[in-house]
């Protein structure tokens, strides 16, 4: 019987042969992360345990982007944290505001995760990283403590359910976040519990590298471990100019053991809209009815990278943001934000009166930079839409794609992009 | 005997031939500003007077700026009573976010304030329309709820204190910031206390409009009621296209009477640094010693206009911020943002490692956007260096123009522009 991706990857960190799911396993890390809410909690569990050295100051990645350029006192505090860290320790990967971006954007981007990694992030969406063929899953500050001292963490190795999507003939502005969406939805926030979720099929083959970051961004909101993509050519074009290490390309065998097979038509799924509070509420947006909107988010590790701008500016050129709705534009990274601005998009953004902000969670997990009042309702391409995720416990969010949000941004309700552009 | 233009403004506006300092008058106003902290208060008053209309739509201001795109849920609440009240009431110059920019940044740019208006407005650097010509003074919520509704305001005429700039020999880098800076620290911050004070001089007369606005910017801050420099070919050619409405020049008599009149040589002024905590606190930059700094912001209603943009670029242009510090740089307004991407400016200052806000009061007032933690040290072309202005009470906060700020954020402690680029 042979191994699934995440298996073999597991196995090959834990020094065995061979992981069957259930098993406990202690795996080697190529990458820890932690970010200003997560790290100063680990940070001062790592401190209590009295060691002079963390397990490799390379291997550590430390990124102040939720709540940065500091918001308040407290978040300035917090990056204080991380800063004296990096420097009393030596740590290489600490991206100072201004150097940085929205970690899941900026570590691809810089070649720091790679295929064939086990990555450790205490952050829940660590999944993205899964798209480079990589095991990466969140753990809460606790296990990053451990895991800088050690460079080591235990594992339960995760049943995997393989999704299969058949065919290459998307409908319009169908991207990998409306594959995701239009998973949660058919199978739950639970419905991959602690399990891995492969992502297969000639739809992802077709699918670029900034798709399926925000494919397997979303997998820990059906409840998986971790998502998975398994390297092909537009992985290794991706990785091949960015990577200054070794890597390892893992694929899953023909015969490795599947939870369960689960298959899609890509033709089938339009544009999708989650409706409040859960991911799991999707519908298509030609279904989604009048709903107005008070403001629409375009970025997030989900959805912040150079592609999703594009397409977002595709559809608000020469055009204007409905005077009811505040549109703001968020590249992931300060290259992406280069990168948009070369191209013109920032441009059209700004004509479009949209405000672009410069690299940062912000408002997708309520931080800054755009919090909801109380009933006010926001269309966002970020990746949860719990109750008060965005500010008041009364406001509302709907996720979508990049598409979706231009569009609705520009006719100030949740609309299908082919009613602004054919 | 005659005149000063302060005192010509508030007569007219008084239907008065004549009035004198010290005398009580009811002034008619051509503009009624208030922001996202101040209006609030004042729109809850005038909610309190139970009429059913504003004096004028077209003559209120409002603009969103301060805790803007929204920092968390109480700053959305207070947007939302700005947003509600000027649909309600039909106000024109409501500017939702995207649309907006730093208030005292916009108004000017947009040609809604003009030479020899009389503006009122609910935030203390309001003076700074006093570049333009203008009678223009900040005041509290209180008195922005009467004005909005009777659009009329008391005022105390202030005797004037002239100041006048000799020569046009102008030391490098030396702005208008520098020299508001040198007068505070000359006469201190109470030295025009409910004074007028007037700018005049070959150094003025040779200021840009950017410079202008800079340093009647920090009238407020020697306690000064108004700053006001007269109009000439410099002021008719900015408002020359801006304006919309019909405007009215006024001078000073040869005659008309100061209660002070204090003389400079511009030749003798250098770049100056404001040190902790008062703006008073001033020292020729070449004097400041070895001074470490944490961050730089560059930007406010102070010096967050093109000029100063471009002569951080040019400091900055092929450099990197050091390692030590975050520099952050905010745009006054959307047009001057795009402006900045046109130049080429925002490249610069992202290529050096610099941040780039959407146009926001941001950190300057403790805000959000670059808040500072215990014990951290601060080099900003903003107005106020109190304590705890910007973050931690046990922060500093150092004022400076934008060449000193952008050569300071390359060196990483206080320098004169001359160390970085001759």
């Amino acid at each position: 019987m042979g191994m699934t991706i995440t298996e073999k990857i597991l196995a090959d960190h834990a020094g065995e042969s061979r992981v069957v799911p259930g098993q406990l396993i202690n795996a080697k890390l190529d990458v820890v992360l932690g970010n200003d809410i997560t790290a100063p909690v680990a940070i001062r569990e790592f401190e209590a345990l009295e060691i002079d050295q963390v397990f490799d100051r390379d291997k550590i990645m430390l990124v102040p982007d939720h709540f940065t350029p500091n918001k308040d006192i407290k978040s300035a505090e917090q990056v204080k944290v991380l800063r004296e860290f990096a420097r009393k320790y030596g740590i290489t990967n600490y991206f100072e505001i201004g150097r940085m971006g929205v970690e899941h954007c900026l570590l691809p981007e810089m070649g720091l995760v790679l295929p064939g990694d086990a990555i450790l992030g205490a952050d829940s969406h660590t999944c993205t990283y899964g798209a480079l063929g990589a095991f990466a899953a969140g753990v809460g500050s606790t296990d990053m403590a451990a895991a800088m001292a050690t460079g080591e963490a235990w594992y339960k190795v995760p049943p995997t359910i393989k999704f299969i999507f058949q065919g290459t003939d998307f409908q319009p502005w169908v991207s990998g976040k409306d594959l995701i969406l239009y998973v949660i939805g058919q199978i739950g926030v639970d419905g991959a519990l602690y399990h891995a979720m492969e992502f297969t099929g000639a739809g992802i083959e077709a699918l670029s590298m900034d798709s399926r970051l925000s494919m397997c961004n979303m997998a820990v909101e059906a409840g998986a471990k971790n998502g998975i993509i398994p390297p092909d050519q537009t992985t290794l074009a991706y990785v091949k100019d960015r990577a200054k290490r070794e890597y390892k390309v893992y694929q899953s065998d023909t015969d490795a053991e599947y939870a369960k097979v689960i298959t899609y038509r890509v033709n089938e799924i339009e544009p999708q809209v989650a409706f409040p509070h859960l991911p799991e509420n999707t519908r298509n947006v030609s279904e989604a009815g009048d709903i107005g909107i008070d403001q629409v988010v375009i970025g997030s590790c989900t959805n912040g990278r150079i592609e999703d701008l594009r397409v977002a500016a595709s559809l608000m050129e020469g055009k204007k943001v409905h005077e009811n709705v505040r549109c703001i534009v968020i590249p992931g990274t300060q290259a992406i934000y280069m990168q948009a601005v070369k191209e013109g998009l920032v441009d059209i953004f700004v004509h479009a009166n949209a405000a672009v902000s410069t690299p940062t969670c912000g408002p997708c997990l309520g931080g800054h930079m755009g919090i909801l009042a109380k009933g006010e309702r926001a269309l966002a391409t970020t990746n949860r839409n719990f109750v008060g995720r965005m500010g008041h416990p009364e406001s509302e969010v709907y996720l979508s794609n990049p598409a979706v949000a231009a569009a609705s941004a520009v006719l100030g309700r949740i609309a299908h992009p082919g009613e602004v552009k054919s």
